[in-house]
């Protein structure tokens, strides 16, 4: 069919949120068994849902309030001999169910209903963008992208996110070299990560003596190894952006390095490092006489699927290590292959931050570092400040939605 | 030995952090292969500790910056031949290791040295709480402590703490009604969670017209199922403050019930609905034009040791299910069986909000909700704010690290 052929959008019954759903596929029959409804689309594809699944995704008002979306009637209070006792097309193309023994008959969407389609396999359901790993042959600089632009248009802004969730660091040139450009890029994406250095920091030399000198080795003008920030935390910032405000220093050259491809490496070359990486749980905890953070993790942590999911190598933080006795120096093995990797010539990118630079990174994959500078002979100001990756990842969608809402207009 | 034998604390080495380590044991005796050095303590226990691990956590300039305690010396740049060559007693009752190539000699606080001993198994070096589950039978009200106690006192302080660890839940009497009481409690613990509900958040009923009134159902004047908080994001917050600022409708109960307790009963009375809360998950997705929040997870997350570390349960924020076809049926039967549950005599806990009444409570253990309440008969305020459970650990290990600090002087 053509488009012209379609129903106005307007037309279609509601959706239990707030998101547009492209008809490209209208059913052409539709049937049930009073537990499943089966739809059998104008392509052939055939779909199958379950009762309790249609009426607990309602779109009517006493399912999903119409104002929030959000569900007011709830599946544990429906009738537990729920079922369906008809299932039809309507004429606008929508899909009608009547269910038992309510005596209730709802529509159904059916771009909404074809692509949440759950029978033919899982669909991709958060929009998840699979990770590049990268050495310096890959990925020689950061992908860059102009400032100025992502703080003003959307397509811009995400190009520029998607890069950074599948890279794990992107650079902006250009930002305006102003205190709170580092906030307001910040809030283009969403919430900022409060912390106990506040929210938003200034990494730049302190007085020896002074009070925020003891706050981290970060503010002094020593080289600092590549490393992730706050794997003291249950929960480690999963994005970091760092503003070059100024920089006249010599040396203090930013290092970056993909800490999932140094994983990668290991896993493909050595199985008793990888095991230590992995396995062995290093006790990280802040120095400090006002906090007391603390998580047990290992250098890399897996998720369900044996992948690493993060980085935890605030290895300036460590506590004493407290794990099988016959694990300890295995533990410390795999510890020096890491970091021996991450601030190698091959993992390690390198580059010189320029004022207006902004470093955004996935703090819970690559590792982030720097040579040592020389304070007397320059300034060298960063202001940065924490968020998550949930929040990249809510802006994404965000603004993919809002261009299939522009192509469907 | 008596107390009166020990040297006075400013005598022992330092150590790598800014913790108090009284010294209840001194070594008897020393000695060293050149990989292993072995203390004998004076009540006969035998503790081992590996050379790089007691290089690795000297607490000397070069190794701990004496300024913040964190490395500054790290043990992947450490001769690959590292031995110790000899480990001795000094007078004091500390330990003097010598280590090669390097010919340096480092002393070690006996006090520091004994805690930490993992030889004989690890010890417990986060200081976590377990939980005790309770059920209506057990706790017929959340432990209850006096709020201006809490505000001003350390003691009074660390003992809310410690009960909101074991039963995920406290109540704070008599707080001031003011619109910053939340805050000042919320910083005597730590940082607070900024989210896109604000830094703090009012939960009243908001014009049903307004913006506000689309970000949440909890705007309503309507009954709220029982639920966890933003399991649409990875990291779920770990703790929730409300407090009642006025409460003149009639209605709107509390209602709170331990998630854990709630597993447990599962766990111990159907395998089929256990599986089903345990490994099917749920899509989290929270409805809004200007954010996509989501995540996949069961109503129960398992931890590495199998036992429950945190509850999903913002079911009014469930996205489509998406999962295995056969395990729809099932995945609806876990939640049925979970909210029922939560809402039941057994596990709901009720009681009214009284003015200055702050509860503090684990949003990832224990599920909150109200009744429905009349908004016409008068007026209903909560202030409230996010924070994580790590805040709340940090702060209790200093409260306890400044008890010990004041038993040992």
């Amino acid at each position: 069919m053509t488009s012209t052929d379609r129903p106005p959008a307007r037309a279609w019954p509601p959706t239990p949120d707030f998101d547009v759903w492209p008809v490209e596929h209208l059913p052409a029959a539709a049937e049930t068994d009073g537990r499943i409804v089966t739809v059998t689309w104008d392509d052939g594809r055939v779909s199958r849902y379950h009762a309790i699944w249609l009426r607990d995704n309602a779109a009517d008002p006493a399912t999903h309030s119409p104002a929030t979306r959000e569900q007011v009637g709830h599946p544990w209070d429906l009738p537990a001999d729920l079922a369906v006792t008809s299932a039809s097309l309507a004429g606008d193309g929508s899909i009608e169910v009547a269910f038992a023994p309510e005596g209730r008959t709802l529509a159904y969407h059916p771009g909404w209903l074809r692509a949440l389609d759950y029978s033919n396999g899982r669909h991709d359901d958060l929009g998840d963008i699979a990770p590049t790993y990268w050495d310096c042959r890959r990925l020689a600089a950061p992908p860059t992208f102009g400032g100025p632009a992502c703080l003003e248009r959307d397509g811009a802004l995400l190009e520029a996110l998607e890069a950074l969730m599948e890279y794990g660091i992107v650079r902006l040139r250009d930002m305006p070299a102003d205190e709170t450009a580092v906030q307001r890029f910040a809030e283009r994406i969403g919430t900022i990560r409060n912390s106990n250095f506040g929210f938003l920091f200034d990494v730049k030399t302190a007085p020896a003596d002074s009070r925020k000198a003891a706050d981290s080795n970060a503010y002094f003008a020593g080289a600092l190894a590549p490393h992730t920030d706050l794997a003291t935390r249950e929960y480690e910032p999963g994005l970091q952006l760092l503003h070059c405000l100024k920089n006249t220093t010599r040396g203090g050259r930013a290092v970056y390095a993909d800490g999932f491809a140094i994983a990668a490496h290991i896993r493909r070359t050595d199985a008793d490092l990888w095991r230590a990486v992995t396995q062995i749980e290093w006790t990280f905890a802040n120095r400090s006489p006002a906090t007391d953070y603390r998580w047990r993790a290992p250098l890399v942590v897996l998720g369900r699927d044996g992948e690493p999911v993060e980085i935890r190598a605030t290895t300036f933080l460590r506590g004493p290590l407290n794990v099988d006795f016959d694990d300890v120096e295995a533990a410390y093995a795999g510890l020096r292959a890491f970091q021996t990797l991450a601030a190698g010539d091959r993992f390690a990118m390198t580059f010189d931050y320029a004022p207006g630079d902004l470093i955004a990174f996935d703090n819970r994959r690559v590792l982030h570092g720097r040579t040592a500078f020389d304070d007397a002979a320059g300034e060298r100001a960063l202001k940065g400040c924490y968020m998550e990756r949930e929040e990249v990842l809510s802006r994404i969608r965000v603004l993919r939605r809002a261009r299939r809402a522009n192509r469907a207009a």
